[in-house]
């Protein structure tokens, strides 16, 4: 048996998912699935990736076709950037009205942006893969 | 500016880390970052990917250094096995006393194994990408 390959999906929640779908396509520039639907809209990350947005009122009601789920509260994700564009990120996102809430610089190496999306959730782009194999140093 | 590349950090929340980190490590096989703290325990899931399990009494507590997150409820995952592992991943489970709680078959192709980690959260387990670029045939 095989161990597990990748994390196909990642969830965060959101009621308004209309506002969530904007800011992930449009400011965040990711592909969407589709238009979102009551339940939930999904993006495109990569060939193995996909983040879907659930409103949990609706994913969290006992009886659907699968397990039901869902949060309420501020989630985080991290989104790997490119080191080179660091800067055309923070500029990118104050254009679009974003308000930066923290830069971080870690002590071995990477830079991350921390931003919050309409529903609250902690947004992170990250320019490097900060996490070794061994006891990371990151505290967060 | 450079599209954002991938997930790197996906999150999900439970008070109690311990046993969050025996059924990631000990049942599910995935590679701990380190020992857990009483903050967060983390795992490698490929070159490009990591899970970071937050508790979220402590990560959701203002004032610490980087911004704060935390959520509570059933939160969601889904994770990529191949395919033909599908019947050995059930095996496995099953020996090691998890409940499953739901197969599934989907419309196009692909088949998921769902089941719950220590803190509620859905856990799946799926042999195929279903997700299309285009609207998604899933409905969950």
């Amino acid at each position: 048996m095989q161990p597990i390959q990748s994390i196909l999906e990642t969830i965060l929640y959101a009621t308004n998912l209309s506002e969530m779908e904007r800011f992930y396509h449009e400011t965040l520039g990711l592909s969407k699935l589709g238009d979102h639907t009551d339940l939930s809209a999904g993006f495109r990350i990569s060939d193995t990736q996909v983040l879907l947005i659930f409103n949990p009122e609706i994913s969290a009601t006992p009886g659907r076709p699968v397990p039901s789920h869902g949060s309420t509260g501020e989630g985080h994700i991290a989104f790997r950037i490119q080191p080179e564009d660091f800067e055309a990120w923070q500029s990118h996102l104050r254009s679009k009205g974003i308000e930066i809430e923290q830069l971080q610089t870690w002590e071995t190496r990477g830079r991350s942006i921390y931003l919050r999306d309409p529903a609250g959730n902690s947004v992170e782009l990250i320019d490097s893969d900060i996490w070794p194999d061994n006891r990371p140093t990151r505290k967060d």
